[in-house]
């Protein structure tokens, strides 16, 4: 098979394509809580079971779109430093998932997701990001937590308090976890 | 008003504890997806105007019966220290919450919850419990950690993990995070 037979644009990507802009096109002009598959198929084109084929159902493919919205565009910034690269990317994380439209995403990630792979995928995400600042301190020669330490001391407690606890959030608090974390013995 | 006329078990409190219970009854009879708002109605013996009337919809009054599970029935155990009291508190905990059943209750309670009301009432319950455990520890005199940063460094990674990133999950982590806010200078 040539290499022209490949076609990574094929109808099932193309599908996929529409569906997720006719989600977030509808989602911006009639609201969230107005979207229906039979609307949804209509501005994209397909019928509705397509999308019932594809899906399953509406809160199934809202969640799809959300992890494909919560993920992140460009890598970690470089600051010059493992403190102030992890800070920035804490303060920014909360800024983003904080908003109304990251709680949405967040809850809509976590609904249509019976086996719980895109909430995977959105810790995913972050791992990915955080490790990618991590790395990068490594070689500067700085002193690092791993991974799932950060998760743990800096990812959880924001999602945790945008979820359950949402009062006080403020981006001393996620700069706060961040020193926690990298400086545990002066807490 | 005499103390006779006051009816702490009057129509709304009957409603809703028969709304309730046969939202719990008809869980396990049919499972939790074959749920409706008339089947409900028609076994709680009200019409199903009455639910929406109160509850908005399915999702939200699945949350209210999710919220009233996830209400702890005790005070948490004491053992005699402020680290087998957490530890056993946070051990417990985790079994609850990420079984099948403690799941889908969280998953009910974040999502019929517009306003975030029940979201925070199960932090509530946790904040809660552990101001006992702590309350105690530091009456025997020992040093204590505030409410809020075992919050932070036992509940949030406990739920965040539950929610997003299952994988490994188990009694032993549960009480690595309880050594770990007791004793943040050796981690």
């Amino acid at each position: 098979m040539s290499r022209q037979m490949v076609r990574p644009g094929g109808r099932s990507a193309r599908v996929q394509a529409a569906v997720h802009a006719a989600v977030r096109e509808l989602a911006s002009e009639v609201g969230r809580d107005a979207l229906t598959v039979p609307l949804i198929a209509q501005r994209a084109g397909v019928t509705p079971s397509t999308i019932y084929r594809r899906w399953g159902d509406l809160q199934e493919l809202l969640s799809d779109v959300a992890v494909e919205r919560l993920r992140p565009d460009t890598a970690p910034r470089d600051h010059g430093g493992l403190s102030s690269d992890l800070t920035v990317w804490a303060e920014q994380f909360l800024d983003e998932m904080a908003s109304p439209t990251g709680r949405a995403y967040i809850r809509d990630a976590l609904l249509g997701d019976p086996d719980g792979s895109n909430a995977g995928q959105c810790s995913a995400y972050a791992a990915e990001q955080i490790n990618v600042i991590l790395s990068r301190a490594a070689e500067r020669g700085e002193d690092t937590p791993d991974v799932e330490t950060v998760i743990d001391a800096v990812v959880a407690p924001l999602m945790y308090r945008i979820l359950f606890r949402p009062d006080g959030l403020d981006t001393s608090y996620a700069s706060r976890l961040v020193t926690g974390v990298l400086e545990p013995t002066i807490r």
